[in-house]
């Protein structure tokens, strides 16, 4: 029973073959993380594809924002938990115990997000995103009133907002492709440890 | 009772003070459409996320694929009507109409795409991104098998994939800033047409 | 691809056949319309129904009531919209872009009713049009209140509830036998039009 | 806890302000029945359409078919149950244990359909009736093709779709006016007892 | 048409062939119900089962608590009703009947729950119970609250909740079984009797 | 944001005031464990109750059966999964990776078991957990018919039917007191290690 025995049911092209400024791409992840994240490798099937879909993730989940980068990797964790995505429950699962320092909450994010010891603006966007995954056309003003009333402005409804959507594209993708995470992500900070200070910045 | 009165909930900025680029965009969507799509206003609002949405769109609906263009539009609208995406029914289905030049067909990929009469592959691709548009967890290798057995490849199955991906991105982002589709849309078409044969070509 | 092949899945008897009053009937539609509508046509496989639709029909839609005309065809296309039922939808959309004057509304209805800026008024009988259609069995006294708390009397809520409950009917009728609309509805009042001033009255 | 406490939550106008005709059809009911069923009480509040549902009603239920009246009883029990329609599966519920003379096949087809020792015939038609009821949206030519397999002509199809539909409408107006079953139906054939010969019959 | 032919679709064993402390049961239920209850028989396939489920059943249901025994019952068939499970239904159905000497007050919980004239606070229960039963990842601080809103304890919220887990396991067994009830509940207490006091009682 | 701040939102009384029975079981559970699992401290607000629970849940866990224990624990999570209990999904997902030593096989059932690489008999047991968890009401000699097509027996199927209706009784349990798992689990087997022959046995 060893798990998993692919990367991507689409098959994933030889890296070697890839052009230069993605062979960087490989060799700037495997410095910094110790391995080239599967996503990438499953999607370099179709390489003009990869580089808008690095550049998209890069600017929503990286650039400042009123909301913090663990907060945005938490809306990546509820996302895939409404669609049950096992690609990004294990890597974003993994993102929110490094960056929170807090083993337990990336297993509730994945789990059941209202379990969670969150302040009611972090609730108030969790349950927004839980609506906005699963029911897009029930999303009225009530819903963006009830943001605006725990401190959101428009453009943190926007960040919000297109992190969900983006993390329903990707799920998708890894649906498509029954993508398999690297086996890395799971033993990452099983332990309570010190929260990244930066990832907890608002802008 | 005039329809509608905003273009997003979020805001839209001035255009004027848009980068450059940018404004070339609104420029040539101008003369090329008549108008400039309510999307890219609404997206403005960060100018930075609108150019990889653009990049990200570009690249999955016009670029060379195993599915024709219409193919694409088509498949964008039935994901649309299963989240019931009202600016991206009205955009896209105005495409299929003048894609294919048969304003019926348009109608039936965003009110009930099963009624359509259309052949086994198109079907198979439908029944695909409705499954994935809803319960993406579902999705199996039986899945995969059904769309090679009407001749997909695995490139093919990919790009059909994502371009059901990116508009579980666009339909939030839609939902999310309630963004109102431009009242030209409405009357594109309504009667039967010729065909565009560019849209037609598989590559 | 041409759309569509057919009236009715189950067969279409010969018009000729019918009786004097159904002749009649066809013969009126011709003068009034330009054309008989095909749920006409369907139901005519058996004729005795067929006058029992009609007359059921004529009196919801078109005896005086505390809800407009235009208001029971708004009505109408949400319980199709929710049932996502292609004749429906077609025929009733043009209904309410003909009476309202207002292409945009028709759609709205269509696609997702929620996006359409009408009165608190019509909002609620919308709402309630949803829930009595989708979960029948969770409506309740609160329910009924909310209606009276817009202006409704017993005997509105009664012609509202008819209303849509007749829909639910047809519906199922045009999903049973795969009913085509006529291909006339779909260029009708596709740019804004004086509304049909008796259409909004209430009596 | 007596129960109930009323007939509509819209109100019943008194029966002796009646016209001739239904106070004729109240007065013929107690001489067969006992009782006036209220559903028509209920739905005097408009007279006029009493008199519609009454006439459709009893075409449908009542004259000769390929199903047998048993038969339409069944089918009008299973779809009240699964939109959970208290009057309707009471007084259809009666129904279906008189006309079999088998307590339990009534309250089988009121409970869960599928636990029933019924031939394959009936249980296809039950199985479109669940689909068409819940989702009439996926109704497709497969699912009149499983009717055909079993025995049904396009008739037959028509009278069982027509069956389905109109319970769908009847179950609306009990849920919107909370209507309650006279209590008469409660005992009736709770032990088994002889089937009505005429119930059985298939034209 | 004969109902039913079969006790469970995983075979009951001879009953002679069971120890003596289960005989002994069989034997207690004949002289008080005049049946042994299929669940016992069905059960008995693994007679250390049916052990367990007979002492955690009869502490639940009968044991003192905040809750009367008939509301355990209410609730037992409100669970059953939700997950459509005939042999709970009818079993617990004919309880509830039995000890509120209330004919309709059985059927109502069978059948929907929301139309029967109950007070707040077992209103409360009921929609709690529904809740439990069907979304029970929703349920939060604000639900427990709801009930001590209406009087409950911590202790009567735990009976309560206990009683609707105990039936999901049981609703489930009689599905995988697909268990048959005893003939005899369906003709009990089908005409207003008096109520048992005992079973009125809260502690 | 310390996960979590409680055991039981119901209370949990003082341990030391527990029969001498239950506390020999917090003594072996300390001895066996090192921690005493939340759930019995929960579930101590009543010891009798306590005392059914641990034992029904011995007998189906740990007792001889056609499924290995390992299989149960899978089917456990699998259930808990459906149903989004963070408890049992904590404390089960363990249990997987220990008995299995497959850190990525418990991640898997707890997220998504169609991802994981089982056999075609395990993947017909969860199928059937997946479908008696979430429609019960919708199980059919089909799906008996299944399990037997792999080699179940219809002992084998009552055990598994039991477990999967066990973790839905306590899968609600959970979910009403929103208990919290004890902290050790999270850091269990998180890497590679030898599975527990014991638990992979079939008797």
């Amino acid at each position: 029973m060893p798990q998993p025995d692919h990367i991507s049911k689409l098959g994933v092209p030889d890296p070697a073959g890839l052009d230069d400024d993605l062979q960087l791409v490989w060799q700037k992840c495997v410095e910094k993380l110790g391995f080239v994240p599967n996503v990438f490798s499953a999607y370099s099937l179709k390489p003009q594809r990869l580089r808008h879909f690095m550049a998209m993730y890069n600017d929503i989940m990286l650039s400042p924002s009123g909301l913090s980068r663990l907060e945005r990797e938490m809306v990546a964790v509820v996302v895939s938990s409404a669609n049950r995505c096992y690609y990004c429950l294990v890597a974003h699962g993994a993102a929110v115990r490094q960056m929170s320092g807090d083993p337990e909450l990336g297993e509730m994010m994945a789990l059941n997000y209202r379990v969670a010891n969150i302040d009611a603006r972090q609730r108030a966007m969790l349950d927004y995103t839980w609506k906005m995954t699963t029911t897009p056309y029930l999303i009225d003003d009530a819903d963006r009133d009830a943001l605006r009333a725990v401190g959101l402005t428009n453009e943190d409804i926007f960040d919000l907002s297109e992190t969900i959507a983006f993390f329903n594209l990707s799920n998708r993708m890894a649906s498509a492709t029954d993508m398999m995470p690297n086996r890395e992500y799971h033993q990452q900070v099983r332990t309570p440890a010190p929260a990244d200070p930066k990832a907890l910045q608002r802008k």
